[in-house]
């Protein structure tokens, strides 16, 4: 195991901290302060709070435990920026984050300077005993920051999505100069290529779950053994091509596609295509979706995405197909590399298993225990990553979760089936 | 395989269509026709209209397809006694179950005559062909028919619990007149015998799902493979006294202990102990419940029932403990006898399954397709029956499921841990 | 003024209390106990609830004060029947009315007769001055009774509208055998007819309220004088023919003819006609509605009925018109005869007027001060009375008022506008 | 009548159209981007769509009308600043006004030079007859922009509240600097003085609404005729010392006191004092009350304010007095000076009056129709103007209105009885 104490890993650590803060930044630039205070839904945060509660998160976790010296910025942003954490303390009510006008942009950014130069000291100044303590608490925080960064992109996505004028977060051309494309750059495919697309995977016994080097979310472990049927995984996501065949065969208004809870939502929320998604004005027209770079064409040959996972579920089953669980995908993927499967990273895909703990599973010690565990009912587990993912924050045992209904995240599907 | 076809073979379906539509009147005889027409939430139904849409499910499925004679009773009713058939055509709307005041209860009486009388005669009528495909129908409707026997008994019960002059069902005498005590009797047990009583089982590969012979839900099927890890299951449900420890020690106010959504639960309804129980109006009273005999002091030493999946699992937590997955439960508890396992039978057992499918399910073909699948989703299993459930219906591979905040049901939970 | 402790008025007052109480026997005779027990909304309440409520009136504020010897028939009662009277203590929750299967209706039954002798007893046995006490509440509770007959009727008419097999509460030749035709009969016209009928009246001072003798709510008092306008009042409420014209030059897609308030409930609620009415299903078809007699032709020339104000009004701006005030309304109609004016007492008729307090309002002293005054907001006043008033009820100073949405009451318009 | 189409009124017309845009600029001076931005309720909007809003009405009704050669500013703004008019189209959601981050601050201050220049044009080059025609609307756009001058600090203020921080909008010194006190400043009294301060008006016919000169709205007319009784008023509004006292005395516990739906409010939201009142921490703590000068100890001696009507009529009835109608209180401060009655001005005085039409009542022509008409139910009016108000905006004959659970504004009560 790598001895975080020595001089050449705190180096280490501070890059990488540096990095991912820094990665922040660029993200939110495109943004005015408007922009910053927009929450569209009681699900989404402003961007403005994204960057303050991650900053809360290392102030409140790394600097007041581990720096006697660190000055809390503001005593005020305990509450203000406290999100879900019951063991510490009272909080401002999530509805209301979008009225935080006051701290303004500028004092935020003042409190990320101030947390940022308290951890450079701390790196410096920690004996070893201290830094040891501090490095697991820093490096949760820093993944913490790249899940909030996904979303700061779900979410300023969901609040321009209801702006009229349709604004667009970034151009493209921008977009890919940083963050590049995502994936294998493989993940659509004309349908005619798709039919015989299935790779095989045997049965039997598998390890599922995070076994080290490296880290993981508490979640993904421990790592434990399941029985697995063979089956078949498609080898790319589905398209969006695929999908608006499910859409021109009625598949938004016939029962039989779709579980019970789902089929409330598509009657209850007028579902007849993925969030996003605008039907052709004319006839024989173009679909087109909304995105990071604002309104344009759907791209046909790309995974279908803004799914939930009931739509997800029905067009498997319209398809004669089904979901994978989430062992029967780590199981295929777990393996590097897996030249059978094309698209990963591309949408997150949803599974058919539930969010549950893992046999034998703890929670992270101390307050970062309520971070996982406490939710895990009523979601699915979905996987993979999405283009919205820091690039090198998922792993093939990563599992991100959200209830069945939600769809402003950037998640489709791939097909399973079990071994003919 | 038994050939349905034969004679005795028929008399043995006639007994048994007799019994169980005979325990429905059983069952709804201490009931007023007011008491009938109840409806006090949108998940209950009134007894009445429990009373027909079992007989319209006999109707629709057996007698419809089967018998080429048969005249419809009243061709409204396929209207009204829908439940949640999409393939069957539009149904009356759910939470409005209650405004049925018409058809009137001697209707609905003529109802079940006019269709028992049908089932008879088609008993003695068809042919041998016609019989052997009219046989896993009807059978599949007794069992149908015992699962509504079951929430005739919860949903009473709910609307009874709003009535504030708490009216009893039955007599405590009349009931163990028919029905006798459920399950080993051997459910409550005092505190102090409690802490010792852990029951070990093996891990390793487990067969579960029913494989045969008698009847079982297709959610039952297939049998197949699991991997265990070897744990320890109590030997009782909790007890009422236990869950008062809970209680009294502040479970109900402690995050801790809590899922998100159990939290949420909590504290936007107000739950301060399990639905149906009263606290003591005066320091060191006694605590009561209401139950399908009125208002009774809290029998300490039964099982704790009428919690929701949320203050099972909390409970569990509190105690140092987890609940038992679905698959744990059913490797215990699937060898006959278990006797290091009491109580199962009195309260429906909370599992930290959801409720998804087995590998390689299939609905069952035709109409029924919808009875089970289409319900996998935000859903928690539940196994072993409990005193409200009719003598004979549960089985080892049985899955309840009912959603977590559920707390009408008679259900409690059975602490698990990992082997030491 | 009567000297109401005479024998010979003690005799008038048991009849008309026994006339009374018959009355609303006769009502329900056609309910069954499953209808009795129907409540389709929280505005409405269970025909049996109207029945013991009007009861509990009586043994409350008649009974219980001035009946020394009076046995309360159930202590409980004063909880389940109490209606909305603070100072009587705490009550059944409105929208659970429906879920008292118990009492039973014959129980009720029995409750009304334990009252009823009750109050013959005191009638023949009370001291003068006693007796003198006692008429006051006791006409006071007649009055009450007959407008919980009237919501006995439009209470079971939602609730029947509601059941797809669309009961008839009675047979209309049963009807009028009873009750008659209400009003003048001479209600609706064909709409040629209809364009000149305008009955001027001379604007000035005018008195309002009631001036006695007879009896009036405390909500017709004190009289006082306004200030009119000359202005001219239709001759006849607006017929189904009328306002079919309204919905077909489409009326209720138009917002230039509705409040904003009103705009609101034909979006959210999609009205496209009267509460009960059914477009014909086949182009150049017949309407029809649903009353008292089932599912009938509508009558064109019948004046329209259950609407809203919201559509009142809409309609009579579209008509080039106005709603009269309440004091037009009034004044128009105190002096009889009103030759000029047909239809009155054939549909309540929605004025402009918000329902406030006369100056110099005093409410009815004791408990029943919360009979009228506590309403005082967010209604309008409809004047005249309906075929489902008991007959001899209302008068021109009654003032009836609901909220502006309210379409379950027999209510329609007449038109006004200003002298030319 | 003074003729707008002479050069020296040309310029008085350009000067108030220039100083009434100014304030709106001083208003928001003290307002971030992210302020501008808040919408705290569906009922608020952000201080940027009050100052396009205002905006969009003179572009609409003034410049396309009546400018030949004036060029739309953006199109999209003509949906998104609409705020009900259904005339002129369809407009973007009003709970969804927040969600504009896009035009940012900037475009809207750039929309505002656009419009404003393009008026300074206009007022130069039309000629005399298109001049006449402009004036009436320009004139009402200014009225219009005053009420929403008013807004955005009511607005705010709500947006405010509910932020931890408390920011203050403004400190006191420099509000008063641009301001001054309002009303005349003899609004609070100690309430020994207060007891004998009736001021009595005598009955009869009264004159009541605009009779000009100058402006008023369509709703403040015609004038006409009613009959009063004689009657007081209290000299002064009912200041925060007096309310104090209903609260001591449990007036927020006793329902006597309450309209019904008033009651409902007290209990569904938990009133216990006005919005922005909070009560001492501390036992003989002192009150706080927030508002645009942020958290300061309350004012015992100023008028009570940030009451709904409903605490109003609960605090007069307690008071054993009552709200005066709004033709009392115009009948008693219509003529000038009213030596007797102080405090007008400094709140809004809820009346007793529902908001509905004078008699011969006719909306503005055009698609101004839509200003007041439309809203003429469901509100109560309330007379004088608050500090809120921007000076020189109301006057004797103005009618305010707003439902009755409406506590974001600055209102408050003046006392009213019969004559003795």
């Amino acid at each position: 195991m790598v001895n975080v104490a020595e001089p050449d890993c705190r180096r280490a650590w501070q890059d990488r901290f540096a990095a991912v803060r820094a990665h922040s930044r660029w993200l939110t630039e495109p943004l005015s302060p408007e922009d910053h205070q927009l929450q569209s839904m009681p699900d989404a945060s402003p961007a403005k709070w994204h960057l303050a509660h991650t900053t809360w998160f290392f102030e409140t976790l790394v600097l007041r435990p581990h720096a006697p010296a660190y000055e809390v910025f503001d005593p005020a942003y305990a509450y203000l920026f406290n999100s879900y954490y019951e063991a510490l303390g009272p909080r401002h009510p999530r509805p209301q984050r979008g009225l935080l006008s006051r701290p303004a942009l500028d004092e935020v950014w003042a409190y990320r300077r101030h947390v940022d130069e308290a951890v450079a000291r701390l790196a410096q100044d920690a004996d070893d005993d201290t830094w040891a303590k501090v490095v697991p608490t820093l490096e949760l925080g820093l993944h913490h920051e790249q899940q909030h960064q996904e979303l700061i992109l779900t979410d300023i996505l969901h609040a321009f999505s209801l702006n009229p004028v349709g604004p667009a977060y970034r151009p493209l051309a921008q977009w890919l100069g940083r963050v590049g494309a995502q994936g294998d750059g493989h993940g659509g495919a004309a349908s005619a290529e798709f039919a015989a697309a299935w790779w095989p995977v045997e049965g039997g016994l598998a390890d599922i779950g995070h076994a080290g080097p490296g880290f993981a979310f508490d979640n993904e472990q421990p790592r434990h053994t399941v029985w697995l049927r063979p089956f078949e995984l498609a080898t790319r996501p589905v398209s969006a091509r695929q999908h608006l065949a499910f859409i021109d065969e009625g598949g938004y208004r016939d029962p039989r596609w779709w579980l019970s809870d789902g089929w409330s939502c598509v009657q209850s929320q007028g579902w007849t295509a993925p969030a996003y998604w605008q039907a052709p004005a004319q006839p024989h027209g173009a679909w087109h979706a909304f995105g990071l770079h604002g309104w344009q064409p759907l791209d046909l040959d790309a995974p279908a995405s803004h799914l939930s996972f009931y739509e997800a579920d029905a067009h498997a089953r319209w398809a004669g197909a089904r979901l994978p669980t989430e062992f029967e995908w780590e199981a295929a993927t777990a393996t590097t590399p897996t030249p059978g499967l094309r698209g990963i990273g591309q949408v997150w895909e949803w599974t058919a298993s539930p969010y549950t703990a893992y046999p034998g599973f703890q929670p992270t010690p101390g307050a970062a225990a309520e971070y996982n565990g406490k939710f895990m009912v009523n979601q699915i587990v979905l996987r993979g990553g999405s283009r919205f993912t820091p690039p090198g924050h998922a792993r093939p045992t990563y599992r991100n979760f959200f209830p069945p209904a939600t769809r402003w995240q950037c998640a489709g599907l791939r097909l399973a089936r079990d071994a003919p």
